[in-house]
């Protein structure tokens, strides 16, 4: 079970912060987050640098709402979807702590959180802020088209959440505990459709699963909660499916950021998506609802597509990754 | 002494392997690279896919070297230059371990070679591959200009090197010890000439090597070798100015990848750059000079700058950021 590593000292969240835009606000999950900017450009000349001050109010709320000081900080580990991962680097460049930058695309708020986990767990490290956002309007017109050109949207297509999520990982105060964390290999089974992200993240999704449930002979009753990342109405189905063929059935304790997000009023198709959809969900709604002990136990996958536009355009398919975090309250 | 982590198991590099482009083989170092390539393109249709197969190779071709097969590779961490680093996600599409994408520009080695070092030494992780790798050919025409505009580069600029290096982090096994990781802030004095990377990073190496040294009580006297990754010609000179100002004097045992990887008449104007510069040097001389115990004891420095052509674009001055890895004979 190598996959798999089970967390001797269960590191708590001792903190958690969302900030969100206006349309997130208005959506499924808006009485939870911290702070609803009152527009996508939240004061700044560019979305980029509104992305990234998203971050930094992300870090900066995070590490109060732990009621810790900068100065307690031992490293901060983050990743967002811009090209070179800048709105991390600039985010961090702010503050004097260490920094680790990692990319998982959508996937990036488990990778973080599973990092930092065992940097706590091995007492390398006291207290560790993970991160992680994405802006709607800064990916739609790095990876699709030009915010001016009003392209229509296939039905396939997602949302790119406009938020950033942000937690504080520790072994001293008062949280839900990561016990265990399995991270995700690299699967590709073909789909070259980028409007199709959640068909293309299934697969990962499903084999980290597949994995997980195998390495700690857990099932699906084990959770109260198995929540993925932004597979969407589509990918959230085709999962279903996947693990059906295998013999799981995922009942109504299964649910995805990315397909609860938004109300359906809010015309987003398939749902939501970014690295921002399920870092704000996770660091608001579910998080509130293991300190209520509502949810005990649960599995956390958030996925990603690791693709880029020069794959895209050299024609290459689109190879995906899921991590999986258990947090028990 | 947040910043530096003392590793109590001091784990090993069991195994490294380097490929480079047929430049690089001609260089100061090529006869100690595994393999060198006939040309650029390396079989592949695209400067990318060639990249992308270079990380390939050095993955297959480390799990050799150290002796393992692909089963015993408990995860892989990763990194590379291009958006959303393709080469890496891709490479890890081949193999059946999990993934972990890091991104920390040039410093990628350093980044993951420490992260890998605290899965290995905290017992969660027994065999853990460490690769990262460039291509001077797609990091000109995504950073630069495009290859066929054949635009002059100005004195400052550096050569990106067309390799990939990798290692293998294991307790099991003979190799050099790593005996300490210092993770690196991100450090901004406000360069924003794109074509002076050595100048924007050396104050990120400085911020690390006085963190490094006042945390670990030691100085330039206490290793064999100290070794920043691709400062190059001007930046290792103005590294060694701003060490002056601080009263500590770096001698004959300091050196820089980037400054020493060419011969003058291949005409690089300030050395070698990119993530493979001081990845293929480690994983070829370095080691090959520590396992003779010829080196007892080195401080690996790898500088990064952590920016894109967005933020160029957009006005940024070059965040950049140095991560040191202390390795012992």
């Amino acid at each position: 079970m190598a996959e798999t590593i089970k967390l001797k000292k269960q590191p708590k969240i001792i903190g958690s912060y969302s900030i969100v835009g206006p349309k997130e606000g208005k959506g499924n999950f808006g009485e939870y987050f911290d702070y609803v900017m009152k527009n996508d450009f939240f004061g700044e000349k560019t979305f980029e640098k509104a992305e990234r001050k998203m971050l930094e109010n992300a870090i900066t709320g995070v590490i109060q709402n732990a009621k810790l000081q900068t100065k307690d900080i031992d490293i901060m580990i983050a990743g967002d979807l811009l090209n070179q991962i800048i709105s991390s680097s600039y985010a961090a460049r702010v503050f004097n702590f260490p920094f680790l930058g990692v990319y998982g695309a959508c996937s990036t708020m488990a990778e973080s959180i599973g990092v930092a986990s065992i940097l706590v767990d091995g007492g390398y490290s006291k207290n560790v802020v993970c991160c992680t956002g994405s802006h709607f309007s800064t990916a739609e017109r790095q990876y699709r088209f030009p915010l001016e050109l009003g392209n229509q949207r296939p039905p396939t297509s997602q949302w790119t959440v406009t938020g950033a999520g942000s937690c504080v990982i520790s072994l001293e105060g008062e949280g839900p505990r990561i016990t265990m964390v399995t991270f995700g290999k690299v699967v590709d089974w073909g789909i070259n459709d980028v409007n199709n992200m959640g068909g293309a993240m299934a697969p990962a999704a499903r084999e980290t699963m597949l994995n997980h449930f195998r390495n700690t002979k857990t099932g699906p009753d084990d959770y109260d909660l198995i929540l993925t990342g932004d597979l969407g109405k589509l990918g959230s189905e085709i999962l279903i499916d996947l693990m059906e063929d295998e013999g799981i059935t995922l009942g109504s304790n299964y649910g995805d950021c990315g397909q609860m997000y938004f109300k359906r009023s809010q015309q987003t198709l398939c749902g939501a998506s970014g690295a921002g959809c399920c870092a704000t969900v996770f660091n608001s709604f579910i998080i509130k609802k293991l300190q209520e002990k509502k949810y005990k136990r649960i599995l956390f996958m958030p996925t990603g597509a690791l693709l880029s536009t020069t794959s895209t355009q050299q024609g290459d398919t689109i190879p995906c990754t899921c991590h999986a975090i258990v947090i028990e309250a």
